[in-house]
């Protein structure tokens, strides 16, 4: 059961029909789990924003950096250039280059890229390193390519898969999480989805509710470090100017739950719109963009800072108690109390 | 009555002693407040990091831009050179020139700047143009100079005073705000302060607790714009790179509060250190420091976010309805509806 | 005579027909120049995109700043919403404030403005300290509305003249230059135009000829201090993503001429698109942009290097041999000597 | 023969004793050429701020994007951080990934980093695949980890070797280039360092002669693009703020030789200070730096671009015709004749 499942409301707008990144048309996920062994828990989640020829029709985007101990590879191209060329894949810290190469690959490999001899990959990251053998660097690129193959539209599995195997956020485990905002017909009728990779800490609220002060569980020093990626998918047209704007806004959501973006925290969001693709090649000087005036991103905003929220907080109820590497055990989020507690602050709906 | 006064409590991290952002010692704020007629309803606001001569003895500074639909002055001098050379005033949109002269004037005839012929004034502005005759830019020079003036150690004065005189804040009357932590000794023992001039919109939480929807106060779309001026100062050790990162943890404070950081909003965070001082000029080639390591930072990034919270919900506990320019009015937060609420939620302590 | 009279060339791209910022269509520039007494030695430059109303037809524009030390106005809003929303006003340092409440002064009066509560001055300066008593800000808000007023198509006076008055650069008096370059049709048959107010120090270069080094006229340390303001208008369709890359361009150019962007520089650049306006207000919920591809913006590029070398060359040609406060003499540069040294390498055409 | 053995002079700042990057104490460079069948024309480039463990010993580092398409790894945590805490390492576009692996494999090996799990690796590329097969991927791990092994002090090859193996610049053949300027006593005495790997388009201009239209041999809208990486080291005690505006003047030194920055361009500049390095653990909370004051940093702004501009004019002196993948063959730069031209221009000392 999801948060929403439980009566929780995180904000005012209402979701899409999975309240998954997913919801956003056209958008896919792919996820591979590695748990081998007991030190092994780790993986790899791609997001897809169209299921064609990522390098040939790029799409509008941009990577905000709300703190940037972190190993996301890819931004300065994006910020350049305001496009995404590849999907975006998602794995574990030191995995980073392999799943570059993977792209790389999967890239050169594509129909229609044969002479293509420059890939901008872009690839985040969160360290897994407590519950995973890191070191050992266990993704392969097959398990990219696998992550990129089986993506597909509709669910998203949450809590301990994927990019989220091993992850552990507010002390709890964490992993994937995913959520989608849809804005009112009047308010032109886009979706947002956004899917994140929580590693993070700080003090946790749910629905604005005390949690991680209630449960005892937070600290000032310790246990904060960490990272939170936030990929950011939406159908409504923006240029990669107000995508850098919604991007940040990403980092509020992650702000509303209690995380601090410590000093050792890579916490990144990547923005992507599907409403208008960009050739890589064509006969036209020109590229011609109908896209929403700044007067009317506000509402964008607020879905993203909402959906982001919510997906972190999936992410928190999904996850299942682990162990791992070196015997390392993260224990879940206490569900029940944690909806008692949200029941007593009178937030149940 | 402050919101601490009623029992709530925004955070884990323990006030200083005015819960303000003189809690640093040395800081001084000094406050002008112009109401007069129906229609002028604006002032100005003064933050002094030491009460010395400011142009000759700098303090490392760092300036982040939330969102920058806003007029603030005096931005790349100091991201370029990690300074602050001139107090820092808080006014109303338009008459952030007037501001900027009035520092200069201040500057140029302060005691050991007689040569000075370069002055980097650093002025931030909220838009009161709801309440206040702004186009009657009824703020002078000597207004400001007065605020530098009387600026003093002690409790700060919230609400409908200086430059919150006018500005208003998720649909209500908004104001002055400021609040202080103080980090335990064994992080460090370093206070933070925080002082903001709130004018921004989005749906209002007070400690987690969703006022703003149950009040039925907040909208998609309108009454989302304005602005919030945030000003961070430490006495913690920090050069001008971590006093950025300082900066950027203010507006995750106001993430807090519900803010979305809309499309019109000017929201800008000013951050001070007061640890040392960097001389204009000097038989030195060097500048000496002694800075808190990275790894040190986030308890402070902890403090700021708690204490942008708590500054904000105090500029709406101590606004007042206000009536304005063309008959407009602001009614006030109804403060003990609200603490019902939060009472309710189980968050009086 | 300018230097290209003399058959000096920078580049290889043809000049529109006034080899000046008036090139690009429908752009407009009004100076006033401040000549009285020994010591007041400064002036004021408008430059306007178009001769409209320009916060109801805003502009796409960027800024980039090449070295911060200095007081530009209007920064942070043109970056976060990518338009331009008043005429570009250049002055002296401390008369910044003045010219941005001139700047607001002539928005809120213009006929359509009557609600505006918010104006985005934007106003550069360089430091004019040396031959003018900056300090006695002789500048007032009527000189700006006066240069706004006159401002016109045709040639642009350089040298000695408006914001340029003052100025110095790289030990010989400099001012106002102007220069612009017109791409081949297959290129798209835009033009560039450039505006600069020289102010700044290095070893100079004049098409590539060391003529600093020639004259013995640089220094390490000394007199490298000073600003550079440069202004690019195109009329080629881009929006402020790339407009910030143009802007970027300007700053190489200022390296062709020998300049280090040393410690004390301002060194700015603003980058505005005359091909479409964005409306302030309008019923449509998008903006409709051809703008050109990325594939296409490297003739820009050049362009903007090549007449922003040949702007700043342009301004030391024109300025001439000026005293000024407290009898602070600066010398023109030696023309006809550089004019020989030049054709000594081979360089005249 | 280099340019300076020709007479040819570059600024007016005197070189160190190797004019090269290694003249800055300690420093190390290694370089891995591939030159096999046909089609392999690329290598590897390393360098390393000291010999010993740089991730318990770090640098404070910055980076300067000139213009971001390229794919340089590592460069958020360097600003975020402001360290470094891998070698430097350059190659070819596709080979990022594996230089990244080849760097967290030397990183985790390396005695004292049993425990690290996370690595920042910083890897910085151009594309060779004109004369390369580059999607073949031919550097492998073990050419990286060759690379960093056979790091030394004392004098660089250049040319067509490590990283700059197939690059092409101006339409001459390219590679690496390195070069370095030592102040005067009187300015602190510092050496600053540059190497870089030159594959980029513009109108080549040598010591200020113009070459490329002398030769014919530029274009408006071809062989613009490729990239340039830059390297700067220096012994000057600079934090991270600093040495990103040293590394911004290195850029300017790319302005120097005619280089636009063109659309495809991945200009990157890295700097690093070796005055002090900042311990990955300690027990103090503090790190103590004396750091040279804004004020005395132009001098060392006026040797990075020389050194910039001297570097990549070597990298063109160095290179030799070659023949590569598919067959393409890129010619040399035609010394003799250049050396003409320059003579012609008086510009021979």
């Amino acid at each position: 059961k999801r948060p929403r499942d439980y009566g929780i409301r995180f904000g005012v707008l209402p979701t899409g029909p999975f309240n998954a990144i997913t919801d956003v048309p056209g958008v896919l996920v792919g996820q591979v789990t590695l748990r081998q062994d007991q030190t092994i828990r780790t993986g790899v989640t791609a997001i897809l924003p169209h299921s064609g020829n990522q390098f040939q029709q790029k799409n509008p985007a941009a990577i905000y950096i709300g703190n940037g101990f972190g190993k996301l590879m890819g931004y300065s191209q994006v910020e350049e250039l305001g496009t995404l060329e590849t999907p975006i894949i998602l794995t574990n810290t030191l995995s980073v280059p392999t799943a570059a190469d993977a792209l790389i690959d999967y890239t050169l490999a594509q129909k229609g890229n044969e002479q293509v001899r420059s890939v901008n990959a872009v690839v985040g990251e969160t360290n897994d390193g407590f519950l995973n053998d890191i070191r050992g660097r266990h993704v392969t690129k097959q398990h990219v390519l696998d992550a990129l193959k089986q993506a597909k539209a509709g669910a998203v599995a949450e809590g301990n898969v994927g990019a989220g195997t091993g992850t552990v956020c507010f002390g709890f485990k964490g992993g994937i999480g995913t959520s989608s905002r849809k804005l009112p017909a009047s308010l032109g009728g886009y979706t947002v989805g956004v899917l994140v990779q929580t590693n993070f800490g700080g003090v946790l609220q749910i629905a604005g509710v005390p949690v991680g002060v209630a449960l005892g569980r937070y600290d000032f020093k310790k246990n904060l470090d960490g990272s939170c990626m936030m990929v950011v998918l939406t159908d409504a047209p923006l240029d990669a100017r107000n995508l850098k704007r919604l991007a940040k806004r990403a980092f509020m959501g992650l702000a509303q739950t209690g995380g601090i973006a410590s000093n050792g925290s890579g916490d990144y969001v990547i923005a992507v719109s599907t409403a208008y693709q960009i050739p890589h090649e064509t006969t036209s000087s020109f590229d011609e963009q109908k896209v929403l005036r700044n007067d009317n991103v506000s509402p964008l905003f607020m879905a993203v800072i909402e959906a982001t929220e919510e997906a972190i907080i999936n992410s928190l109820f999904a996850a299942q108690t682990l162990t791992g590497d070196q015997g390392h055990r993260v224990e879940q989020l206490p569900v029940e109390k944690v909806v008692e507690l949200i029941r007593k602050a009178g937030q149940l709906h």
